[in-house]
């Protein structure tokens, strides 16, 4: 448990004052790079991933852009930490499965981070509050850059960037904006528009990305592909398609507040209020489910017993390694329920 | 809406001043008696029920045990009027079924009421807060003597009092309490209970009498037989019943706070309050369902936002037929749902 001070940190990537940030939590832009001559992470053999963190820390070390960083091989921490650093989407799932050999560097604010020896070599990620693409991008182009200038990436003049899963090929780049749709859900037309950004070559996820389950109405929308156009292209795609989407959300929930649904909408709103205030067990799932209505509530101006800077806290601090890190100890799902009500009710009255 | 200053009134026999008012909310006893040489109501002519009825009026304006009392013919009421006599427990509701010629005398402090033309000619209560079954009979007993001097009862020498139904032959006695169980039906031994009972000549109910749910956790206990004892045996019968049941239910109840359970109680219990304090719709059903759990908190002693007499005014409001007068028009189903909503809220604050 060497993160804890993590705990005190508001990640700056879920600030509510940001474009948009009513419908957009955040927008992440990554870049997958593997270096010359090494083999990829799935091939190479133990001494190889060995040697690549050592090459990248000292790259890393350098820089001007990430400002105060932190280095961490995942084998040095626990399987708490190492949850912690996947919660605040500084690394993937994917990244914990077998530590050895991995590594990860986290920016000043937890708005940039690298992770090491995951499916690529290297993959660098910005992160920032609401719909902010070009400034996720920008800063990552920047950080690319000057990382590019102390590292041999691997590099093809016909296919761009060369990755270990040809979908990355080329500009290895992947945009995605976490999005919260709660009026879609509600009226049943997500469907529709969902099926209808598969032709717009946009990716569909639930919280923690690839293969995860959608939770508190929060969906996360990303580029399919990363080959034959340019980077800001790319960004530029994703951003229009964000901004429909705002939209659409934007307008079934002026529908919803006019209509005939608007009553049982407050009576759902409220009594999620009355749950997460007077609770004693509550799984995180339950807990974001509520979290989602209060969201809404606060969007549309209505009464709630917190603000959007409140509600962003309390939501990544619900998430189980961030319950038992505040609880200062492992704890078996029943009683890492209990402390997320006692916290929850602790948060809403604070 | 004739009867809306009885809103006003708090019904005596929800007094939380009683004895074992935790678990027994009230005790009631009723005598059927006819009038000789009149048909049963099942049987008479309209004129002959009208006679029926002067005759029960006029012979009970004078007496000295009701107080000041209140004759009502149910056809001079609206429906409105007729459904909140039965949330009172004033009347049946198969009195309100066909109401021209059928009347009732509402006492003072609504402790005791006549049903006229009912199953019989007459039908008296007596109805006490808490377990106070003898008390009841007492007053019953002074009520009918009292009556008995001035109207003609049917009697025979053999069967004692002639009654429409078998069942009531006899005595024409009912005692029942309304008992609130529920630890019992959280740990599952109602029903092993339940069966005992009927080997002791006990009936189980619903809130609203024969034929009714059970809703909230309320269950009312009578005499399954009216013959073949005098009316203190079945008193003092059913007494004993009621009091094995009230220390069944302590016991199951410091169980489940000693035991694993308790965490789990505890959060049913807190979310019942945090629903009825937030929510914007809610059905009677629902309402009771919660308020069960919140008197259950009220019992041990746990922090709940009311009191039993305040828990007790809403249970009694929350009815449809309150809700309505409170709300002085006829509401359709979802707007009753709504206003109970509201005026909970309203009580629960205040």
């Amino acid at each position: 448990m060497q993160l804890n001070n993590m705990l005190k940190l508001k990640a700056a990537w879920l600030s509510a004052d940001a474009p948009e940030s009513a419908i957009v939590l955040s927008s992440r832009v990554r870049l997958a790079r593997n270096l010359e001559r090494h083999a990829f992470p799935g091939k190479a053999r133990a001494k190889d991933l060995s040697r690549v963190i050592g090459e990248i820390f000292e790259g890393t070390r350098k820089n001007r852009i990430f400002g105060k960083a932190a280095f961490l091989r995942l084998e040095d921490l626990d399987d708490l930490d190492r949850s912690l650093l996947v919660e605040r989407h500084l690394i993937s799932k994917d990244l914990t499965a077998e530590p050895a050999n991995r590594g990860v560097v986290v920016g000043e604010k937890e708005k940039m981070s690298l992770m090491i020896n995951e499916e690529d070599h290297l993959r660098m990620q910005s992160l920032e509050a609401g719909l902010s693409l070009s400034a996720a991008w920008e800063a990552l182009r920047r950080l690319d850059d000057e990382l590019g200038q102390r590292l041999n990436f691997a590099y093809d003049p016909d296919w761009g960037f060369l990755t270990a899963c040809p979908t990355n090929l080329g500009t290895g780049l992947r945009a995605s904006c976490l999005l919260h749709l709660p009026a879609l859900v509600w009226t049943g037309s997500l469907n529709r528009v969902l099926e209808s950004l598969s032709r717009m070559r946009v990716i569909v996820r639930g919280l923690y990305g690839e293969g995860t389950r959608v939770l508190g109405d929060l969906f996360q929308l990303s580029n399919a592909t990363c080959l034959g156009s340019t980077e800001e292209d790319f960004i530029k795609h994703l951003t229009d398609v964000v901004q429909t989407l705002v939209v659409r959300e934007k307008e079934e929930r002026q529908k919803l507040c006019a209509g005939g649904e608007r009553l049982k909408l407050e009576d759902s709103m409220y009594r999620s209020v009355g749950i997460l205030s007077h609770c004693r067990i509550i799984t995180f799932e339950e807990a974001m489910h509520h979290l989602s209505y209060i969201r809404l509530g606060i969007a549309l101006g209505w009464a709630m017993p917190m603000g959007l800077p409140q509600l962003n806290d309390i939501f990544l601090t619900a998430q189980p390694a961030h319950i038992q890190m505040a609880a200062q100890k492992e704890l078996a799902a029943r009683e890492r329920d209990q402390f997320r009500a006692e916290k929850i009710r602790g948060q809403i009255r604070a």
